[in-house]
């Protein structure tokens, strides 16, 4: 695998690759870099790398792998602070949740000496920060490579094994592809728990404590990703709007259908509906993307 | 407490009732019936009754407590099976999701020697039938009762007894206050949970495939309890139909703003959203209502 490795950003993402790589062993030089003095705080205390950089510049130096796991909106900027310090033939890699603009970014600033491999694994939790990070953040989950198409296969490889080595499978598409599909499962789903928390908690003091009580209905499944971090979604939003938006009118036109069969009480389209639901989670039990305990196994 | 309690519809709720009472050895005598062989079967093998009654006109007699868990659109039917052999003076009550129009049902047939205390757990899981019932499906989920006015002090305190009984807390409200809450808690995330899904979805099995492997990135969340039984939720869309459309509208307005603070890139806007449901989760979790493990403790 690598020698060397430079995780920049050291997050929820971040740190749990940290924590995966120093658990396996694999890397000989983990080099970890944050611009958060109390994120490398706990990087040195739970001992997650073998040095921690003074700058993202310094951070890159002789690594033969950089991982950027910042916020999509600081990705320009520590590009431009790395770029004339990395290692010839080394290859860099991401972690952002949108591949398409970033993509037209650094193909823009890095030189062809450094071989760009755009990733995303499809794994999180709600929380954020470098506490929140485990090892088995990406055990059976889908890590998502957008190459481009001049990229070796041996080097397409070598990103392969590092995500394999964490547990995670990989899958590889182009960039818009990727932003297509990831606006369906991911960043819709986030729009909708923001709004329908935002509908059911309402202006008033009142009715927000019985919402509350009331929540273990339904709506409580809604407020863990609503909970997830504010920073990353607002940056992510702005980044692929215009897939979001298209998303957004697609699923204003099906609740616009719902709400037609709900006024004229056409039970038959409603069963309809709720069937192919029922089908498509055991599907995604079946893929091993979701727990089959009841309730999530909620106590 | 009671001496003798009837079970009519022993699915998810009325065997999870069951199993807790049988548990507790509260009751002397336990009747249960359901019109599915298959049902009584498991409640027989499982030992969940003291008697399995042959018609739900049977299963009242004597019984101090009724309590009817089926599908709301088999509410009437059953309050028209059992009128006659309602023993005086025993109390009424029920487990439905809505609750002004079974009400209005229960008042216009029920005689006047018949205590009626409508009632609605809020618990429940994604599985349906009674194999999916346990006995601690209401321990610290809220029950709301919904009595009218002129029901007597020590009638409330005996159902409000039963349900603290099973480890629930319970609520008194008007029915009406009842319907407009749970629409905001219950039914338009089931709404919302089976559009999401649809529009996910699409309608090209490719797109599918893809949709179930990335789903961990948020949509799987919504599929839980989109999977919830189909005929219970095509029942209570339209018999709460006219709060669940005030609901939807409510949401679209919001979704509608939501999308334009995305085509404005307006981040301030967005963050403030975003920092009001991080609040509104947190308040959840501290009363109790969600567990606070990240990912819901998924593995």
């Amino acid at each position: 695998m690598f020698n060397q490795v430079t995780i920049i950003g050291c997050g929820l993402i971040g740190s749990s690759i940290l924590r995966c790589l120093k658990k396996n062993g694999s890397i000989k030089k983990l080099i970890s870099f944050d611009n958060d003095r109390a994120v490398n705080d706990v990087i040195k205390k739970e001992n997650l790398s073998h040095e921690i950089a003074s700058s993202p510049s310094e951070a890159v130096k002789n690594s033969d792998l950089v991982l950027i796991s910042t916020p999509l909106s600081s990705f320009e900027s520590v590009i431009n602070s790395i770029k004339d310090n990395l290692k010839s033939g080394s290859i860099l890699t991401d972690t952002c949740s949108v591949k398409k603009g970033i993509n037209e970014i650094a193909k823009k600033i890095i030189s062809k000496n450094t071989i760009w491999i755009p990733g995303h694994p499809v794994a999180g939790t709600e929380n954020s920060g470098p506490r929140a990070g485990f090892a088995d953040l990406f055990r059976d989950r889908w890590t998502i490579i957008t190459p481009d198409e001049n990229i070796k296969d041996s080097d397409i490889k070598k990103i392969t094994f590092f995500w394999e080595s964490m547990g995670s499978k990989v899958k590889i598409m182009p960039a818009d592809d990727h932003d297509k599909i990831l606006s369906l499962t991911s960043h819709l789903p986030h729009v909708i728990a923001y709004n329908i928390v935002k509908t059911a908690m309402g202006d008033d003091e009142k009715t927000k404590n019985d919402i509350i009580r009331y929540s273990a209905g339904g709506l409580r499944d809604f407020t863990r990703i609503a909970a997830s971090d504010p920073g990353m979604w607002k940056d992510i939003f702005i980044d692929n709007s215009s897939l979001i938006i298209e998303a957004i009118d697609k699923f204003s036109k099906n609740l616009n259908d719902f709400k037609n069969a709900i006024k004229e009480k056409d039970s038959k389209k409603l069963l309809e509906i709720f069937q192919k639901s029922k089908e498509f989670r055991k599907s995604i039990i079946k893929a091993r993307q979701d727990t089959d305990k009841p309730d999530f196994g909620r106590k």
